[in-house]
């Protein structure tokens, strides 16, 4: 490799943490950039797509995908923009999706970009409502979840990245919509904004599961989980006969120091209830189909995504736990660049 | 409705638990037998099935049936035959399937009774092996936990009624099967007898999760539970990719009076895999095709099962008892009559 003379800028990971990331766990380095060598690219960061899964990376645990390693660069989802290509097929100024991680100007393979159809979207909306968050809304409401038309769809962390676009498309399949949030401002904004039937804050119950009694006095069809813990067993003592609940994530325990138990799988003999967890790259194959079709509900006015975006790459540390303290509203993303 | 001289010995529920149900829960009568009238026949009890979901219909809560009320008959399964009938397609002699309930000489609609063929099993088969507890194995090993030959199938409860076709089904379908127990003489019978490839004695290890990683090094495909509880979160830890897990029982919860919070939901992620409750009454319009296919398996010297049988219905309301001791070695029943 040759060593350019302009400067990358990096966030690597300096310690593990035992509970919810802060920007101590991160070091930020300034390196030389890497000319592409054959068959690679040099990108330049747009976006980073902060998500709860990041947290798991950084735990030294067995999971689906290893962990980030002490020193290397904190992996993440992003949209990049090619300086310049020594790769057959992509040409510098093509937009691309990637895991460029936490850095500014990132040298990657080929193979581990994916050039972005212009056409079907902006670089906000690869990031979000037609890039991995709408997949994963569209794969695991339809595919996991099953959901059929005036069923009752409940979704917890409503207000967020992927529970705002399974909010929409619970609505767009004919079924009745019910949102868990954090805070009247989120809730405001799912009924309000989004269209729901109903949104229940958290913060203001005392009770989770009397309150989803009464938002879906019928039971719960799907429950689409993104919080996990206290909401997962509110939402068990609610469902209805052969319910799915789909789980995409449970940030309530993802930075949890001692893990809630869940005491009411009980529910599942009585109502012969399935339990299944979805990670979208099981649907790869089928992504084009996934995007055509949420791109084709935003043209027509029925799906839109809200981004809380934070501005520069120095923000990324401090705001992967901004999602564990519930800050976002919608998905959260650091511009980079321009 | 005409009484008749003839006595109808009888056990009704006296008071409801809190923790394991026990004789003391319970109050002997006997009372005069009832004349059927049209529609109806008068049985004579052979066989009670003690079951743990009976401990579930004392509770006085919502559950798939109605619990069973104060002063009423104790519900049951239980093979019996007419002895006097009023109803078309029934005659005296003839071997029945019902809910004769702990009582002697039940009588009863003719809709509420199912004629045994007595060609495809003895009323010990069609008590347990091709009756409720067989098809319960069947389909749920078949249809919820969707196994195919060369999986890894872990049984818990595995010298329980159900638990032991549910093995013997997994080796028949070609499956590396490992059953967990309490006691030696339950896994010498597991691995020596019905043929498993390995028994774990969960009261001698402290670790059952290390203990089902050792027995399952490549994890596990399926997970037959009967047990639920800190054994469901052990082989949680133990799932391989696309698991499923069905919940036919949770033994270890179902009169404890503190429920077990299960922490390892994560796992589902990760391995994308399915948790689902199972009711056996699902297959209704199916029994007959079940039925068949354990017989034939029965007859191919595949299938059999231990019959852990009580004399005389004075039993049942202690025998209800031993089932949350583990103090039952295969399927348990009560003997009311020869």
């Amino acid at each position: 490799m040759t060593v350019m003379r302009n400067a990358n800028r990096r966030f690597v990971l300096r310690a593990r943490p035992t509970g919810r990331p802060g920007a101590e766990h991160f070091a930020e380095e300034t390196v030389s950039v890497l000319q592409p060598e054959a068959g690679e690219v040099l990108l330049e960061t747009l976006y980073v797509s902060i998500d709860p899964a990041m947290r798991v990376w950084i735990d030294d645990k067995p999971s689906y995908a290893p962990p980030v390693g002490i020193g290397e660069v904190m992996r993440a989802f992003g949209i990049a923009r090619v300086l310049e290509s020594r790769a057959a097929g992509l040409a510098a100024g093509d937009l691309v999706m990637a895991r460029p991680g936490w850095q500014s100007h990132p040298t990657m393979a080929a193979e581990e970009v994916e050039k972005l159809d212009a056409s079907l979207g902006s670089p906000e909306d690869w990031l979000g409502l037609i890039g991995m968050t709408g997949l994963t809304a569209y794969f695991g409401l339809r595919e996991v979840g099953a959901v059929r038309p005036g069923e009752t769809v409940l979704v917890s962390g409503a207000a967020g990245a992927v529970g705002q676009v399974v909010a929409q498309i619970g609505k767009i399949e004919a079924c009745r919509v019910v949102g868990i949030a954090g805070g009247a401002e989120k809730c405001r904004y799912l009924v309000d904004d989004l269209g729901l039937d109903a949104a229940i804050d958290y913060k203001a119950e005392v009770d989770l599961a009397a309150a989803i009694r009464r938002a879906c006095p019928g039971g719960v069809d799907v429950f689409f989980d993104n919080v996990g813990g206290p909401t997962l067993d509110a939402a068990l003592a609610n469902l209805r006969l052969h319910a799915r609940v789909v789980i995409c994530g449970r940030i309530s325990q993802t930075a949890a120091e001692t893990l809630y138990g869940v005491t009411g799988l009980g529910q599942l003999i009585g109502t012969r209830a399935r339990i299944q967890g979805l990670l979208v790259s099981d649907y790869t194959a089928r992504f084009a189909e996934g995007r055509t079709w949420l791109a084709a509900q935003r043209d027509a006015g029925r799906l839109r995504q809200r981004l809380h975006v934070l501005e520069g790459l120095e923000q990324a540390p401090a705001g992967l736990g901004m999602l564990f303290r519930g800050e976002n509203m919608g998905k959260l993303a650091v511009r980079v660049a321009r």
